[in-house]
């Protein structure tokens, strides 16, 4: 069943009449998600519970829409713009007096967060209210949640693919990363390792030395050297984007502290991934992680200040609760969802480490999808 | 002087006491162009008329803003949040009882098209009302207006620098393009040539044959086959990204019906660029290309379907009125802008072509950057 399809039957149980999705200059991640190619130019896409799907784009990007979602056996009317008060009276006749679904979603007010679905601008919500006065507007957070949080089979096959291309190129890396390389020169060698596939599927992370106790660090013009060296890094070959840390030692033999706090991390991870299971609370693997992490010694509470995972998907921080121990405990793993374990340590102005495998959350155990090395790779 | 002394002049000018970008997951251009580095996970930028600027972001990623806003002496309060109650606590003493602009615009019902400015979400909007009720809210369009439709002397220096450097990329591509290789691969060697020293500006689009109809075509597996080989690229290196077209013809010789409308096309050009000056209407030069073309015995209107030209910057589509025979009248030049002219001619289903240069605009002719070949280069 294609996503169109999945979204009808959605749009059906919630007694919408449709779902509008509103992009421009890739301004909403669901455009290429549903059409399975990227739009540039502004375009409309309206998925109808009766199944009068229609997309309103430009002439220029029409022809590569329409074939893009032939490949995929959707049945949709295809419409052109030639100006904006065209675009305003197509619009208007699509949604006037209609139940409709829009992607947005609020982190501030509300009890559950929904702001994996806020894309939609202001100003477009405020031209569509002006142009269709007798339209009742509703979040698509639900149609979001159900469309992206469970993978579907088809997911899973490709997340795998992914994940193993993606570890191959890692492995490589002790095969030509040097020291006095720059980071972005790295950057750049995996960019180009994933361009001929697919696509990076966030801007990758290499830090050297201080710059990895920087867990967001943007790859510099700083030349590596001696010691730490942090690669933080994924792809998207078609739908499912991997992410994957492993943090390597360049140059000489590693030191005590920095193999000890690999080990511990390690071990913290392989604790932490016991607890991602279906039905599970989404905070206790971080609260295990953090456990694991204080029997060895470590005061986690400053070392290590982000959260242990988050939902992986067409986008590298998908839907789903995050696994923190912030989380609710409302918030539950379900099969099929597919996360990342990440426990990091940082000690400002020296160096940072941090391992991240990803996994799919199953009934028994989860699947391993990823594994970083168990002991650091050396360069 | 730096962007926030720049737009603190401007809110005093206009009489608002601070401008407000909220960012989440790159959301917002204007967070890289105002911090100088990217940061993903939320925060908030406040620039104050009176010059008490503040950030509020994450422990994670506040060390990285605060050395790059030092870097460009900006003086700027950084601030994090634990939570989301102490997220909304810090932003509402942040903005209560005052006069603030935030970055909406509106394309569908507006006069003057304020698109440009639209990057706050409808749930970040619907969440900030709920928190600060005394607050009045104004559209940031006028500031982002004069902040980024004209650059300068950095910018433009910058600017020359990022096009010398494409054009050389461009024209070694004949070196190393060969028949058989995948649209993906050469995207990929772009690519990787692009983040050595900055990054991609834009999806580069890499089109052989029937592919190069589709002006806006996704870079494929496609192998490359003899013919037209259409190439759409560019990379920011600072502050400006470059945008340029080139047509090469690989394998064989190129056929006289190829031969004649590149020379159409770059006649075109040429007479559309004595009108990208200073005070000109911005219709004018696309009015002119369409002459020159229908001079050359072409059929525009069926075969040339898109604009001529638009506004290039911080983003590759900036700030700025757009050149096309559609535009208003009222629409003007102005010295220091920075303009893409790309015509183009497309057969369906055969194969299409495109030259693209980029220009300041100047008083009495216009500064030329790049230069696209007078004749095709042969692969």
């Amino acid at each position: 069943m294609n996503k169109f399809s999945i979204a009808q039957e959605i749009l059906q149980d919630l007694n919408y009449d449709g779902w509008l999705i509103i992009c421009n200059e890739d301004s909403d991640i669901h455009s290429p998600f549903m059409l399975g190619v990227k739009a540039h130019a502004r375009h409309y896409i309206y998925i109808a519970a009766n199944g009068n799907h229609i997309v309103i784009g430009t002439p220029m990007e029409n022809p590569m829409i329409k074939k893009s979602l032939e490949e995929q056996n959707v049945s949709c009317r295809i419409e052109s713009y030639s100006s904006i008060s065209d675009l305003k009276s197509k619009l208007g006749t699509v949604v006037d007096q209609k139940r409709i679904a829009l992607n947005y979603g609020e982190i501030l007010n509300t009890s559950q967060n929904t702001e994996y679905a806020d894309c939609i601008h202001l100003g477009d919500y405020l031209s569509l209210k002006s142009i269709t006065s007798k339209t009742e507007f509703f979040s698509a957070a639900p149609i979001i949640y159900k469309l992206r949080s469970i993978k579907s089979v088809s997911d899973l096959d490709d997340l795998r693919e992914t994940c193993k291309i993606t570890m191959e190129i890692l492995n490589d890396i002790p095969d030509w990363v040097k020291i006095s390389m720059t980071e972005r020169e790295v950057k750049a060698r995996l960019d180009y390792e994933y361009l001929k596939l697919g696509e990076p599927s966030f801007d990758t992370i290499v830090a050297t030395g201080a710059n990895s106790a920087d867990p967001h660090h943007n790859s510099s013009q700083q030349k590596i050297k001696e010691g730490v060296l942090l690669i933080d890094t994924g792809m998207r070959v078609n739908q499912m984007c991997s992410d994957i840390t492993w943090t390597y030692w360049i140059g000489g033999a590693p030191s005590e502290k920095f193999l000890k706090a690999y080990s511990a991390l390690n071990e913290s991870k392989e604790n932490s991934l016991k607890y991602y299971i279906d039905g599970m609370q989404s905070n206790l693997p971080a609260i295990k992680c953090r456990e694991s992490l204080a029997n060895s010694g470590y005061d986690h509470e400053k070392l290590f200040f982000h959260g242990l995972g988050h939902s992986i998907g067409f986008q590298v921080h998908d839907v789903g609760p995050r696994i923190s121990q912030n989380v609710s405990k409302d918030e539950i793993l379900v099969e099929n969802m597919v996360y990342s374990n990440e426990p990091g340590l940082y000690w400002e102005n020296e160096w940072g480490i941090r391992i991240e495998d990803d996994v799919i959350i199953k009934k028994e155990k989860c699947e391993r999808v990823t594994q970083a090395p168990k002991d650091p790779l050396l360069i």
